[in-house]
């Protein structure tokens, strides 16, 4: 018997939940839980990992979210993780063209295989009935149809696609069509019509089945993917260029006769918005989601997000007040969406709030900007177990550091030492080094760089363990 | 013909404008204006430079504050500023015993003197105005009155005192009646009532004049304060531990038969609140008042103040949003007195935001802590020139020191070294050190602490030019 894969999307853009999410740091990575144990993509791989076993997962991202997707796989399967397949898409594509690359993944090791196509930034509150639900559908998928999995509405939503159920087969229905968002008055008749159902964008089918509707209905996209070297993708840039972005809901679900459709309650979320966010949140018994150094006074139905420092919200109402090191954000419950203009105008005006959070991270550890002046900066660095900097070095700035966590052992010119706990290293402009750490727990120091240019790119790499010289 | 003096009143307690203002860094030190060269304090100062000399003014504010009041004196009056008297009160007794004392300082002195008392926290736009107004009364000062400056009401304003007009004398007119803060339906009788002003807190009358009035009225706590050492102070704090707090206007004016008010237009804010600073402050077009790095989209009236990241406000209208480095306020307008309720949370829950800035100011310059973890403190540290930190050492940690600014003089255990930008130092536990910048230019450098306990009480001086030495 074929077995289960899963295909998990991993892109995006990041900016629906910005000040949290970032281009470079979009939502599946975020630690939203009340805990903050696990991201998104962590929890996704939680909610599959008992049917699904890391050598069956296939991970599509965007190219540069790839090191992060990485770490946080590896943080939570640990060893297992380098079973994954992670797969870096050049330029977005939309769901279409990722689905398909997936299916064509499984294909190539196990025709007749299922693939549980899913987001990596949807929560899921009821696992078992998500369990239940990929029961309940195996056999349709094994007779070919291209399942997916409705959301029984809980509110008029305008913000979703709606998918009306037609006749009963097995265990699930055929689609009897898809609608596009509707506007308020539709969406309170898709409400109350319980043949509607949200479209979770979650989907199960065999591979076989997939591509033979693609072949179908994108024949012209099939061949461009199927083009794609599967072992090494070393021409996946020039075919990606190639396509067209398309949904998978346009280019096939639509089209294609196998679509069905099994209709569930799984306490799904696709936390789209800060909306969504306080929608789905626990509340207070006032009504607000409130979460880090709140002082609340008077305050109801709101949405209030500090990291950090002290927020003080007096006498609000319907408020959504989300608070980063660096950005903050204050607008009306319902307006959320409002976000992708802020976003659109940090972009415009050549900002980076959009596009990376203060702390950086890199393939060996973090850093984090403390402080930066006129011919210096002032940087905290972690080096994380068993990782190592690049051997390096600087033309314009001299680096002095401080160690405050953990042993390193620094190689600077000819000299190389252990160092640990209130050590100091000076390594002046134009001298070759590197930080190994090969201890158990974090190594971190203080640097205070100065020179006449400190930007990242003043760095001259002569060996890397992350490939990370030309 | 006897000299006019100024008793400027520069306590308070640093809620009202929180998180701009902290306990130790109340309004009057807050440079709010739009180019922000000059604090409250200093604009006072260049209100009245023109007609009372340095020797002249007499400065009276709490005593935890007298460091920074003498700075910011300092910075603005230069070397003059050492002719200038600050008197340190060690408790908080309103602005009775405060200005009694600056009359009787006043006195002792120049008996006919006539005492201008203002506060140093409001904001006066037509400063011609304000001179003139003090023209107008000189005489009847002179002649015995006690002068308060009303001011013509601009709105129905509940929040302040109110004065009737009676009679006129002269170029003034007696006090008819005090007051107080009325209801929404006197506000506005009062407004409609040309008779009426606000009470402005500013006094002209002779020093003789309202110790006379004292005595008949407040004759205990003239006789205690009386027994104030004038020249010392050395029994400052027994005496003001013994005598009630009372203001001005309860204790003197409310019962004297001298008083009389000068109504005027000279565009004053006492700038009592965040909805007063809205009030009063630059609007845009869509009637916002907008300070820092702000994205505004559809938003009206409101009140939106950053310091140092991205502000983005979407949709909202009447919305107060004040952000600093580790406090962020939000209320509707027309609430801004709710930020005493969360300035009396903060201290029942014993925080530090409603006490001191992150920046930390120090008489030889200021620090700030940029990290700080397990067994580590990172801080800038600015010593101005001229000025050198005690000879010290601290039992419990090593600081390491790298140089980003300027020069200093670093004495460290037998050493004695200049030492520049790029340069290092490292001090361990236990080994005596000083900074000194004898330079012309402020000295900057990072430290890094390590040790076991990092507190500011891990200090032990030797010697100390600001007598920090008990």
């Amino acid at each position: 018997m074929s077995g289960l894969y899963a295909v998990i999307l991993a892109g995006g853009s990041g900016t629906r939940l910005w000040p949290f999410s970032r281009q470079n740091f979009p939502k599946q990575l975020l630690k939203l839980s009340q805990d903050g144990q696990y991201s998104l993509l962590q929890e996704t791989i939680r909610r599959i990992e008992s049917r699904i076993s890391p050598e069956n997962m296939i991970f599509l991202t965007s190219e540069h979210l790839v090191p992060q997707i990485r770490s946080q796989i590896s943080e939570y399967l640990g060893d297992a993780s380098k079973l994954c397949r992670i797969v870096g898409e050049p330029l977005a594509r939309n769901t279409g063209p990722a689905i398909l690359l997936g299916a064509l993944i499984v294909h190539s090791r196990d025709p007749d295989g299922l693939v549980l196509a899913l987001p990596s930034d949807h929560v899921i509150e009821d696992v078992s009935a998500f369990s239940r639900a990929i029961d309940t559908s195996l056999d349709a998928a094994r007779d070919g149809f291209i399942v997916t999995y409705g959301i029984r509405p809980a509110r008029p939503e305008t913000g979703y696609g709606y998918i009306r159920a037609g006749e009963r087969v097995g265990s699930v229905y055929r689609v009897d069509r898809f609608e596009e968002k509707p506007g308020p008055e539709r969406a309170r008749e898709f409400f109350e019509d319980p043949d509607y159902s949200w479209n979770s964008g979650i989907f199960l089918f065999s591979a076989n089945a997939i591509l033979e509707e693609a072949g179908k209905h994108r024949p012209d996209l099939l061949k461009q993917l199927e083009g794609i070297d599967l072992e090494h993708f070393t021409n996946i840039r020039e075919i990606f260029e190639s396509i067209d972005p398309i949904s998978i809901d346009y280019g096939i679900m639509e089209k294609t006769a196998r679509a069905a459709i099994l209709p569930t309650t799984m306490g799904w979320s696709d936390l789209g918005s800060w909306d969504s966010f306080h929608e789905t949140g626990v509340k207070d018994d006032k009504g607000n989601v409130v979460s880090g150094n709140v002082i609340c006074l008077d305050t109801t139905d709101s949405l209030l997000l500090e990291s950090g420092k002290v927020m003080a919200v007096s006498g609000m109402k319907d408020v959504i007040v989300v608070d980063t090191d660096d950005a903050l954000l204050v607008c009306p419950r319902g307006r959320s969406q409002d976000v992708k203009m802020v976003v659109a105008r940090l972009d415009k005006e050549g900002m980076r709030e959009h596009i990376d959070h203060p702390l950086v991270r890199r393939p060996w550890g973090t850093y984090l900007v403390l402080d930066e002046g006129a011919g210096y900066k002032v940087k905290k660095i972690v080096v994380e177990p068993g990782q190592k900097l690049s051997l390096q070095l600087h033309k314009h700035r001299s680096e002095h550091w401080v160690f405050v966590k953990g042993e390193a052992v620094v190689v600077c010119d000819e000299e190389v030492k252990t160092v640990g706990v209130n050590d100091r290293i000076f390594v002046p402009a134009g001298v070759k080094h590197r930080v190994i750490n090969d201890g158990t727990v974090p190594a971190e120091f203080i640097e205070v760089q100065y020179g006449d240019y400190l930007e990242e790119d003043d760095i001259i790499r002569f060996e890397d363990v992350y490939g990370r010289i030309d």
